[in-house]
Formats: structure tokens, C-alpha cells, sequence
């Protein structure tokens, strides 16, 4: 189990100056046992078994570690969650839910989530046909030996109906501070849903955008093809990365802009007290200038690396304790200088 | 004239850490000759040769070199104000004042401002008695040779009433930011014009105070001797030390204190645009955290030393041109980038 792999996330990818990472999930479930809503503890471990042999059979377990998640410190399980390893709702899933992740945690199978199984690829950048054939060829090797429930109409059965089909739901994680800096994201919003996306705020649904990251995703997954709609979204995708580039061309030109961003800098690299809230604002300033070339000497992957790494939860995770958020302030304010300097 | 000897003001003197400098002002007036604002042209001549004769009789002549107030760019003019090595009002004074300054500027003589001679000495840090002997020392030898209007019962005789006596102002440039922070800068104005002192901000009376720097004088002439008026003076300013120094090291141990000092490093060695009003706010949080030894890598005459360097006639006069605001605050924040890195 190679723990140590250099880690997905702290690379960096196709068109990163404003595409942060890909991610392909797929929902599945095994004919003959209900979804887990419905489930013992009993049958959880079951799926749990049947799973892990398929793996195992598969040639593939090697590479994966498996966590328990009712065994996981609730502050390590919300840590997956900030690294968007696992859902927020599967951080709190508890006893019966458990987590398989491969060495540089690109993939990532979680079992007893909504569906007995969602399957999960991340990658760094844009990369939505590379994820795309990872997770079809691992859906393919488990699909062989577990026969996913299927409905020659329907498509893949799922618990929540707006996964009926593919199952799939495709995002990108896109960095977006000159469309947010023009007011331009709720126009957007209502763009994409009408073309069969949504565009959300960095931690999903209902929370408010932080760090001008936006995740990009498919919404419909009924009626069309896992390459139509991968095909659909990498075309709305570039239309965005084009306005995007345009925006930030035109920002650059206003001489408060370059101020913005050392100043940015600045404060990183000083401040003693760091708020989540103004980390995110200040580290997506700096990962603009690193984009734009402002900042030479730093890298995308050292910006991205640490919105990662100072989430309150994995400041706790790391620390291996609770920590009060004036604590976490002043951890996270130290970790930052330590790595900007 | 040694044009280029370290000046005063890029040095730190006693109690350096609240007090910045020590001035003492003297007014003088010659008999039978109308005061400035009562002259013709011809007559300020007559002065300033009376003076420049009386200075080198004196064989004091070769420190000092004359600059014509109405041959200088008012830029210029307007930046020996800024250093505080003459009075606002003599900056626009124009034709017919001189100036006198010596090697390292800490003795002024500014000849027809309101009175024919204004005698100024400054000392960086705490040195009421130092300058006031160099003070007397220069009148003295001046007087012997001039013989200044002087009534046996009213002393010195001066254009404005409020001067009438000993002609002397003496000023200690205090920071207080404790004691701005917490509000009490109007209660001890209050306190200290009953002690027949005032204080105020930076620029003298009428300004808002920039950086909690204040000026704190003697305000009575007439009827107390000059040692009266300066013992007074250390007594009081020996009160306010003490409690700007207590409120620091309250203030001090909030763990935003550091936060804020080392913030406003931050900031100040990396924006590219910097008003004169936001520089003062940072440059005052970096003096303070100097002084309580929070940046012990820097030191209080760099602070103190851009201080004067960046403000806007100094830096159009080094630049030796007239500059828009806009090109002012890249300007200054390269100089506080150079000097802070």
C-alpha cells in the first residue's frame, strides 16, 4: 500500500491556470440488495466483502488501502472531504461505510455511500477523457464480476433517481477570480443549467463559492452517453476558459491589479492569524498572479497544494487533535509563511 | 557646506521608541526695522545680509548654506516642510526668505518668516536640554552681534503676541499609537493645555494626525523662563511615555498585535501602490513592533528615515519633477519595497 505516492493534488495539469483538477464519478449498485438506506450493518460488510474480492480478483487491490470510515477520527474523514477524496455526506457516514483509495489517491471506491458503490477519479488539470477511461476501465474490471444492477431502458439503477443511467457525473474544479471579479457567475449559472451543467461554489451544493473555485459538472444522465455528455461539458468548459482568460488579459491591464496580488503575497508570507475565509480570498489572488505570470517564483502547484493541506479539518487531521479556530487561525497563518518563504 | 553629512533626522536619539525628535524654536526680531509681514523687498534683503554678516562674524558662517525661498520649486520647498526643517507657512513664503541650514540640517534659521529670524535646532530622539544649549549657544553669539528687539518687561519681542517672552517653542515629536489605539489622544490634549502645553497632529495645528505621530509643545512664553518651560515640557512628556509604554505592552500581548505588526511588513514590502495615508497607517504599526523588539531585523531609523523620505513634495523633489498621485504611490511603494527588503 503505497501511502507515500506523490499525491494527485499536488500536481498540476492541462490548462491549469484555470482548471484545477477533473473528477469522473460513477454510481453503482449490486442487483439484490437494497441501497444502503435500507441496510443492516450486516449486509454493509457484506457489500464490503464482495467488493474487496472483486478487487482482489480483478489484479487491482494492490494499489489500495481501505479505510473504515467508523474507525476514522470524524476530523480525518472531513479532511477526505476537503481534498474532494470522498462527499461531505461520506465523511459522516460512520459504521458500515468504507473508503478504498489507491496510492496517489486518484481513485477512490466508496462503499455504502448513497450507492453501494461510487467509483471516483481525480485528476489534476483538465483531463476528462484520461479520468473518463480510468474509471470505465476499473467500472469494467468490478462490473465483470459484480454485474452492477442495469435496465436495458434505464441505464444503471441508482438510489436518487438524478443518477439513473450513466450514473456518471463529470466535474471540473475551475478557478474563475476575473468571472467572479465581474460579477459574471450567476449569468453563468443560469447559461450552463439551460445546457444540462451546473456550476456551484467549491464544496458542492448550497455553500457559498470560496476562493473564486467553482465545480463544474453534468447534471443530466439520463438518455445520452458517458462520451456525450463528457463531450458536452469539455465544450462548455472551454467557451468559460476563454472568457476567463479574456477577463483576466483585461484585469492585468489596471495597474491595481499586480498591487493586488503582491499585496496578496505580502500577507501570506506575514500574517501571524489566518481565517479560513481570508486565506481562500488571499491564495486565490495569488494563485491568479502565479497564473498570469506575475509571481515567477511560485508555483501552481504550491497554491493548490495548500488549500489542500490548511482546511480546517485537515489542519486537525494532521495535528491529530481538535483544535479551537483561533488555534487553527495561528497553524494555519504558520504553514502558510513556511511554505510561501 | 557639507552637503552630504549624515542628517539628523536618519538618526535615533533617547527614548527612541515614543519619542522621534526634540526642536526648539526661537523667535527673534531686529530693532527699528518693520516685521516681514511689513516689508518691502529691498528691507528683507537688508536682513538677510545683517544675518549672513552677524553668522559669519560669529565664524559660524561656513556650516551653513543659503537656499532663496523664491528660487526653489515649491516642491521642494514644500519637502523641507515635510522633514519639519521649516514651517509650512515659510515653505510659500517665496521671495525675500532665506533659509540657513547646516551640514547635517539639525539647525535651520529661517530669515523673514513671520519674525526676521526664526532659529530652530532639532535632535533625534529626547534632547530638550542638548538642543536648547545649541539654541542658546547660536543666539547668543548672534545677539552680541545683532541685538534683538527685546523689552525688559515683556522679553523678546515678536510679531505674533503668542511668541511674546522667550520666543520659544519647544517640541518633542512623540508616536503614541497605544494611546491613539485607545482613543485617549483628546483627553490628554485636554489634560496637557491645562499644563499651558498643546498637542497635535504631524503637520501642526489643524491637521488630522498621520502614523499617531504628535507634536507636543509648550504653548506659554511670557512670563517663565526658558528652563522653566522646557522642564516643564520633560516632566509632562515623561508622564506620556510611561503610558504610551504600558498601553504597549498591554496591547502587546493580544495575539493580534503581532499579527498586525508583521501584516503591515507584509504589505509594505510588497504593494505596488501606496497612498501617503495607508503608508502612515503601516509604517506606524511597523515602528511600533520595532520598538517592542517584534521585527528585530529592522530598525527605528529606517522607520523613521521613510518616513520622511516618501511623503509627496519629498518624493516629487528627489524625483525633480511634479508627479500625479498615481504615479506617487508606485513611487513610494518602490522606495518602502527597496528600503524594507
Amino acid at each position: 500500500m503505497p501511502e507515500n505516492k506523490q499525491k494527485w493534488y499536488r500536481l498540476s495539469g492541462a490548462e491549469g491556470d484555470v482548471v484545477v483538477s477533473t473528477r469522473i464519478r460513477l454510481a453503482r449498485n449490486l442487483s439484490g440488495t437494497p441501497f444502503p438506506a435500507g441496510m443492516t450493518g450486516r449486509q454493509k460488510q457484506e457489500i464490503i466483502r464482495t467488493v474487496d474480492r472483486a478487487l482482489e480478483e480483478s489484479g487491482e487491490a494492490g494499489d489500495f488501502r481501505q479505510i473504515e470510515m467508523g474507525e476514522l477520527p470524524l476530523r480525518s474523514a472531513l479532511s477526505l472531504a476537503e481534498r474532494h477524496l470522498i462527499s461531505p455526506e461520506f465523511a459522516r457516514v460512520g459504521d458500515g461505510g468504507a473508503l478504498l483509495l489507491n496510492g496517489d489517491e486518484s481513485a477512490a471506491l466508496m462503499l455504502n455511500e448513497e450507492d453501494h458503490l461510487r467509483l471516483q477519479i481525480m485528476r489534476p488539470g483538465l483531463d476528462l477523457h484520461g479520468a473518463f477511461r480510468e474509471a470505465d476501465r476499473l467500472d469494467t474490471l468490478l462490473d465483470n464480476r459484480l454485474h452492477f444492477a442495469f435496465d436495458s431502458r434505464l441505464g444503471y439503477l441508482t438510489q436518487c433517481p438524478t443518477n439513473l443511467g450513466t450514473g456518471m457525473r463529470a466535474s471540473l474544479m475551475l478557478h474563475l477570480p476575473a468571472l467572479q471579479e465581474r460579477g459574471a457567475i450567476q449569468q453563468l449559472a443560469v447559461t450552463v443549467s439551460k445546457l444540462g451543467l451546473t456550476i456551484r461554489g467549491l464544496y458542492g451544493e448550497g455553500s457559498k463559492p470560496q476562493g473564486a473555485l467553482y465545480q463544474l459538472s453534468n447534471q443530466v444522465t439520463l438518455g445520452i452517453s458517458e462520451q456525450e455528455a463528457i463531450d458536452n461539458l469539455a465544450g462548455i468548459a472551454a467557451q468559460i476558459l476563454r472568457e476567463e482568460r479574456t477577463g483576466r488579459e483585461q484585469w492585468g491591464q489596471n495597474p491595481r491589479f499586480e498591487d493586488m496580488v503582491w499585496r496578496s503575497l505580502g500577507l501570506l508570507r506575514t500574517a501571524r492569524l489566518l481565517t479560513g475565509d481570508e486565506f481562500m480570498t488571499l491564495i486565490s489572488n495569488l494563485r491568479l498572479g502565479i497564473a498570469m505570470g506575475t509571481l515567477p517564483d511560485l508555483s501552481l502547484e504550491t497554491a493548490d497544494a495548500l488549500i489542500g493541506d490548511v482546511q480546517p479539518a485537515t489542519l486537525m487531521s494532521e495535528g491529530g487533535r481538535d483544535m479551537e479556530s483561533a488555534e487553527r487561525d495561528a497553524l494555519r497563518a504558520r504553514i502558510v509563511r513556511e511554505r510561501l518563504s
